[in-house]
């Protein structure tokens, strides 16, 4: 019972033939589907399509973010990878194993069974490149240089920023999200597996949202209901301006978008001793309508230039809202699509009084925003939001990454594609 | 917008009346219900009652747990903190707010607001209490080392312990469980508010199930179907004598429990490249289908005694079916409540073969099980296993827990309300 594993793909190799068990999963998953989702949605996300999955995608309630570091120096293992990969997302985005398992059981599985039974549970996945697929340590290992987007810049240090080294940055970057935290996971560790001997991963990070009813916007761990300001992602116009890459260039980013990652630890335990006024004023909403302080309803506009009897404005100056809007950033926008994350606890001394020490939540937002050039996006509007919002009193960014995620695929192709067929 | 935290609770202790909103928000969260659950269960769970719930209640998709050491020195302070959880998880579990929100803005909230507009999403609220509560070095604090129940053991150090201490133990223990992570961390978060200045959380530690559908039996993160052996929850006997403790004293905890917790990391990358043949003979159960070795579905029985054609058990010395069953150790049984958990990513170098080191999965169970006496329980049946297990090549035991869980209570009582008359 001591045996040493193997390390051939025998399994992978040799599973023309399908498990009965295993060819039942696929359509057993997806008539299993509906249960999972809140107003009856369908329980299958499409893989394919123009644009990746994952992004104007109605969020799902678990994200699985990862990122990996390329340990080849070969071209074809990169581009193998990724026509790997672009297989068995499809596939488990159709409630399938990442590979058929076969039927010989002395060999490892291509698949580890955790989502066998499971609906698809609206399973994306998304993939994106980090600058480290271009140029890493000023090494061109991959002949990728000269397709570097000018976008994929390295994002300036931020103030405030307290990033920790190895749960950022990354050359490749999978956010895999589903309405069942084990079929996220599932997809995130079956591309790791994949990756064996090609990259290693190098953090992960999962995230969720609560079950809020549909078309309510659900409340993030503040307690204050989160992307109320979004753009309208039905709006197509709308994604063509804000999300997607257009003919701006490179040609194999068309349709593609780029992906801010931001693990955001807030000091919960600091916000909830806080006046709720005081709250309402830090963020610029009310804390249970959402509505903006100039505002009645949820989804009132926000009224920036409106001031009260003493003639100090209703939304202050460094009042979260004021800083994000468009309005304050020459109409910069992006389209944030974050989850809460609660990773335990961890020995924090509080730089803020009551200056606390001791085991407090590890625990925040999973900041991920999607925009078509960084500069003009996240970086535009988190430059002065870093040094002036008055919520960084609360909030502590411990990771951070910058991903250009190409188009979607076709059946027959892969996701990066164009990027290897021009590089 | 710099204000300093206010220490004060006046938001608490002035909230008799209920904001509108915040008064509409349980019938709301009710209503919204069954969205969230498969098979169209109630979303609420009792929270009064002979036993404590989260301990027969059908598993719920997530779970928060978390242990806190108490820092008062006055046995009424721990007595109140106790009342207070009470009332609070009550409220929780019919979808309230920990307290009523008041109408006071001016003043921190008594709740934080994450779970308003949700489904109570059947949570339920565990309470149990840790040797330290009766007796911590040395001293008795509290005047309740008398109280001890002498089933509240030190565990023994098992072989292969690597425990580490900040993630286990703790004076007293809270299990919330609910169909939405957002819920039950919720529940945590307002019982570690209500704690301040009384006890500080020590470990926070979150896992989760698939969706399975219903009365299918979960995959855990080797990709078995974990639970099979359960004991039947809907036989009162049977449950009587496996779980509840009964007049063997002391009185305060008949209809309790005793809670073994433990963090067992899973070398899931390892497991992954093992053929499917050798998982299956290290559990001694059929990877696909869940059926022991000795048959052919599911719940069949496991039969330790056959033998194949050379005179070997089909179920191998060391299977962990084998070790784990009552037959193997004198009838002894416990009721399992583990949830998968997936911490990311930690440096760790195997010792097993092929010896990697580098990023690897902090994942795997949360091991959560209830039994009568954890000296005839756990202890009896995992001394053995801890040893002898195929299965201790891929997993760790990291933390570790045993808490005297004490009966549930009536309306205008508190849970450990006996001990704390008695003691």
């Amino acid at each position: 019972m001591n045996r040493c594993p193997v390390a051939s793909r025998r399994g992978l190799l040799a599973a023309a033939g399908g498990l009965v068990a295993a060819a039942a999963a696929g359509p057993a998953r997806a008539a299993a589907g509906g249960a999972a989702d809140a107003g009856g949605a369908a329980a299958t996300e499409p893989f394919w399509g123009r644009y990746q999955g994952g992004i104007l995608t109605p969020q799902q309630r678990h994200a699985c973010t990862a990122a990996f570091d390329l340990t080849t120096r070969k071209r074809e293992a990169v581009e193998g990878l990724l026509r790997t990969w672009t297989a068995a997302a499809a596939r488990m985005a159709n409630g399938e194993t990442a590979a058929p398992l076969g039927t010989d059981l002395s060999a490892p599985a291509p698949d580890s069974g955790v989502a066998l039974g499971l609906s698809p549970a609206r399973l994306t996945v998304t993939v994106g490149f980090g600058a480290g697929l271009f140029i890493k340590n000023g090494v061109d290992r991959y002949g990728l240089a000269a397709q570097r987007p000018a976008a994929l810049v390295d994002l300036p240090r931020f103030t405030g920023d307290q990033l920790i080294a190895e749960r950022s940055g990354g050359d490749l970057f999978v956010q895999a999200c589903a309405d069942d935290a084990q079929v996220a996971f599932h997809a995130v560790r079956q591309l790791d597996q994949l990756a064996y001997g090609v990259a290693d991963k190098r953090w992960l990070q999962t995230g969720f949202l609560p079950d809020a009813p549909a078309g309510e916007t659900p409340r993030n761990l503040m307690g204050f209901k989160d992307g109320t300001d979004n753009p309208a992602v039905g709006d197509a116009g709308v994604m063509e301006q804000v999300v997607w890459v257009g003919s701006e260039g490179p040609a194999w980013m068309e349709h593609g978008t780029y992906a801010v990652f931001r693990r955001i630890r807030i000091s919960l335990e600091h916000w909830d001793r806080m006046e709720v006024d005081f709250q309402e004023e830090t963020i610029g909403r009310r804390k249970y309508s959402g509505a903006p302080l100039t505002g009645t309803k949820e989804f009132d506009p926000l009224d920036l230039n409106r001031a009260d009897a003493e003639g100090e404005p209703v939304i202050a100056e460094n009042a979260h809202v004021r800083l994000a809007a468009p309005a304050s950033n020459g109409g910069a926008t992006i389209l944030r699509r974050g989850y809460s994350y609660n990773d335990g606890v961890t020995f924090i001394a509080e730089r803020w009084p009551p200056w606390r020490q001791g085991m407090l939540y590890d625990a925040g937002l999973l900041f991920v925003a999607f925009q078509r050039d960084p500069r003009s996006g996240f970086i535009r509007i988190f430059e002065p939001m870093a040094k002036l919002d008055a919520l960084n009193q609360f909030t502590t960014h411990t990771a951070s990454g910058l991903f250009a995620c190409p188009g979607g695929a076709a059946p027959g192709e892969f996701i990066g594609q164009r990027l290897f067929m021009t590089g």
